[in-house]
């Protein structure tokens, strides 16, 4: 099968945009219903909890591949409206996709029947029905390499190398709607605890290599310690969850480790996850929030499972509480100045 | 509800020992079948071939928690035979299940009923219908940071430190049945890409907070260009993959990798993947190898998903490439020394 | 555990009213993003197309528990204005739950994780988190024998039962919102090909074991001659279906029928699934609508699987329809008189 | 693309002989480790309870696409062994695939990557990776009609037609290995409760229509009411269940019914079920056993839900149970002959 580059790579990937419907009446009768409808309604009103809570500082988790199916703005109105404090994510969402789309490349519809052979051999690139030009994402590659050789050679929290990469856009940036860069104007911090594990990793990798006895590393305790130390300031903290794998775990552990330091960390108050995962292998993803209570992470007093998928799923969360506008009266945390001061202090001493 | 923790704690998860079962005609039988038998079949031949195919080198995958649910002698089985050349790995299983059963400890059959706020309140965790006992768990964190305290203070790729998890259990360790100390005694690489989301976080994070200005940290950008260099020392791969996850994605992308380095790196020859998800969610767990071809990755000629659960599906596969005993003719690649003798060149230039 | 049996069944379940929702910008938003959301609108969009094409008769497949989770006034509204023309259920969805409701009784709201022996000691029966008095129940089940006892002895397909359901319910009905009762109204046939499978059974089985030699039956090849005659006389038509199971195979089936009685049916010109179910089990429900094409069911170029929750999905894909007005210039095509006019011509002849 | 009938139609799937493999062992080390192991370990052991309790009669019920997958001489084996005493079914597995084997006809092994447009051109059926012959599958309905002309027209129950097409097989079969036939000469009864929605469909519509005025239906309530029948006689049963659909619900519900007609009948005593669903739709396919319980139809003491594929999972289930030869010692019920003489009774009467 021979493939036409240019006609497959002709529709692109629109972002939807939550601000533009009602979501507050259809979730609040979804509330009177059942099954996945009902748990949707609950995991929403939690989430809308979270913002209401004065002492609630929220951490979304993503997983997946959420950016390059369209909900990139979900999560870029959600750091405009000083509705997120923290986002813990996989790399594909926050390099491959976003800071990818940043750079003013696009995602395409395709199909989960094309041929894949070909596809190869097209240097198209899918991710079951959307489509990639595999030649920009080795630019995106390049760009990661090129931020690296620019920074002093020590040792970088994933954090503070999207910070990097958030400040890169603002001089280079070609769309402003990006998380990357919008999270970095808000001072929002942005983890990827599997950094390698992405478009980062091969930028990384090639600035180590170019670069054998002068270059920076990425350590991973550092964005564990940072989070930590995040949980040990917010005190009260819910976890918005896309998806599971690391960033379910990684954000979840973190109450457990404050408590290893000696700091009065409260459970996670408030947990919504959305997954199509189930708890049958014994896998995080799938496990139950109650589950998370048995290790001392997470409590059952407001917490939701919704067994959905997340571009159904998260338009509806994140658009019901965008609707219920209790985000008007919240501040942003700024997280990432903690960081910063504590840097400070650092070389001040 | 009130819980007696000895008596929840009593009984023992038992690892499965595949050595003891004939699977042959069994696999051969269901070749003969249809739907997840077959599969399962097709998988545990392709498994069979890449160890009959001299060229190829054997990267094992694992996500999700195997050791906790009975599967360590399996694994322990592959790497005495010679059936497994690396490892790439959830935390979850090198450091709070294997390494913490290495120190002494054990995990407990539960049930996926039990009351989860009792059960923290008595300091037990559960994974599905496991248990462990939360005050053991931490003596493996203290474990880690003991490890980390007595190491020199630079940046280790997550192989590096988990071989020296190996040489501490050597001289210290419990239980000879392990996956880190049986991988250091035979120089098989074992690569955690996340390394901070499990117990080892834990512990590295209280090395790095009681050593603020001298400690080590864990650079995951090393452990790609690691595993990287592992994939152009070994030219033919093959991947068996339980579960999906960061170690599915971490293996495949090395292709990738390599190329980008200039080194001439085939596509994966061989994929086998065990798991439960499907790719409905677009995630990378439950997308399909053919989707890995179009990226680069993985050969469609020898590739096979089987939808099933791992404690079912893992003893047969490897207890049928066990019974037709084409590991005997195999030669331990030993790949850690090839990191090794690259650091001894590096040191001596 | 005791129960409360007053306090359990308090919250009633609230039946969704997509009349009241703006679905039309917000599908069309989702068929630019990707993965289900762009699914369930590619799905949504045929299934306005059926409703477009003034050929095309419409047939609505059931299974599940849509009805006892507030999808019911969903499917009213679809009988109201003539956006279905016929409906194949389980025998749940449309006696012990529709039929139910309108003898003046409740769902109500209830957990997953209540204690089903307690449950069952106060006679409450559980669908996952919905509660049902199983006393009222009973009530239904002996409503169904009256009826029995009240009708001639003979082989009555399920519709033909079900129409004497729907007189009932005009003479003794508690609520006019009812499938049960509008079909018969509006005269469109409703088949249960498992009608023994639900109350309706345990209610025949009273009628005929206490009328032993005068009593009627429920022939289900009678519903599937009904059934085919329906296509016949329709030719082209198109299928949405909330989950799979006998009502999806029962009218897939059909399009065969008719070709083996020899009339000349097209394949299913449309055809859209919405389920959970996957084909890894090669079972019918999560079988694909591509391998039923290969059956000669289903054509592939209006064909839309929707990996999704019904009770999300489904007022989404009726609220976008409806909000279209498409059925604003369709004709109630009445199919019920078409078996009367049979009826009459052969008691006629 | 063009397809070569007789080459896609050329290896048959063989059915896997459960009596030359040892399982006993293993399933007993699978109980010692965690997750599906454990629980099928368990339910295969609960199985071996219910043919070690000389009170308790065991109903199998298969749902999906079994018996063309490989398990049709699991099924035979436990015919043949006492090791089932009624079985309740979706028509697939008995008409269009064991009734369609045993008339000499044979299903193939495909894939589920090919095009079914070809395929439907070639009139060859897919189920997922196996095939059929068309040509075949409408010489099994025509059989069916030929039986249903030969038979007086009346009401008959499912299991009253398939005792008929067993006898036709003693007649005219072509391969002994065969479930109704079996069945039937063993005085089994097999119930098939949406007996149209299959082959026998066709045939019977075939029947019916061609004889007008002169035909036998097929009683749906007449089944429900003689499985009710049977429970009232055996008292303690055991379920064991391949999926889940109509055949799960309906032996379900027996014990119900025969509370309605004021037998003493105890909740089924045993259960195990295999599937690959879960409950997050609310259906019943994948509700759990304790749901069954809060309705009073299953106890839950002894109950085993297996999250796996029933071609992986049933050989291991039975196997075990063989290998344990609890069956040697059971009686077969031969329960068609209660049907026989109440049938009896009533002429003499």
């Amino acid at each position: 099968m021979s493939i036409n580059k240019a006609e497959l790579l002709s529709r692109t990937v629109k972002h939807i945009d939550i601000t533009q419907f009602d979501f507050v009446n259809l979730i609040e009768s979804m509330e009177h219903t059942a099954f996945q409808a009902r748990n949707l309604a609950r995991g929403a009103k939690i989430y809308n909890q979270m913002l209401e809570d004065k002492n609630c500082s929220i951490i979304l988790c993503l997983a997946g591949s959420l950016v390059s199916a369209g909900l990139k703005k979900v999560i870029v109105d959600m750091i405009d409206n000083n509705m997120v404090d923290a986002i813990v994510s996989t790399g594909a969402n926050i390099v491959d996709q976003d800071f990818f789309e940043a750079l003013g490349f696009k995602h395409y519809q395709g199909s989960p029947h094309l041929d894949d052979t070909a596809l190869q051999a097209a240097s198209i690139d899918r991710i079951y029905d959307t489509l990639i030009d595999e030649d920009e994402l080795r630019i995106c590659d390049d760009t990661i390499a090129d931020i690296a050789n620019s920074l002093p050679a020590k040792a970088y929290s994933s954090r503070e190398f999207i910070q990097e990469m958030g400040r890169y856009l603002e001089q280079n940036g070609k769309d402003p709607q990006s998380i990357v860069l919008r999270a970095y104007q808000k001072n929002i911090p942005v983890f990827v605890p599997a950094f390698s594990d992405c478009s980062a990793g091969f930028g990384l990798v090639m600035h180590q290599t170019t670069r054998q006895d002068n270059h920076l590393t990425i350590d991973s305790v550092k964005d564990f310690r940072e989070l930590t130390q995040l949980k040990i300031k917010a005190r009260e903290t819910g976890l918005l969850m896309m998806g599971g794998g690391v960033p379910k775990n990684f954000a979840q552990d973190i109450v457990v480790a404050a408590e290893l330091l000696g700091a009065e960390a409260p459970l996670h108050k408030y947990a919504v996850q959305v997954t199509v995962a189930d708890e049958r292998d014994g896998a995080l993803s799938g496990s139950t929030l109650r589950e998370a209570c048995s290790w001392g992470k997470v409590s059952v007093v407001y917490e939701q499972m919704i067994f959905a998928e997340a571009t159904i799923a998260m338009p509806m969360i994140v658009g019901y509480a965008y609707g219920k506008r209790a985000w008007t009266n919240r501040k942003s945390r700024e997280y990432n100045k903690i960081f910063a001061e504590q840097h400070k202090a650092a070389t001040e001493a």
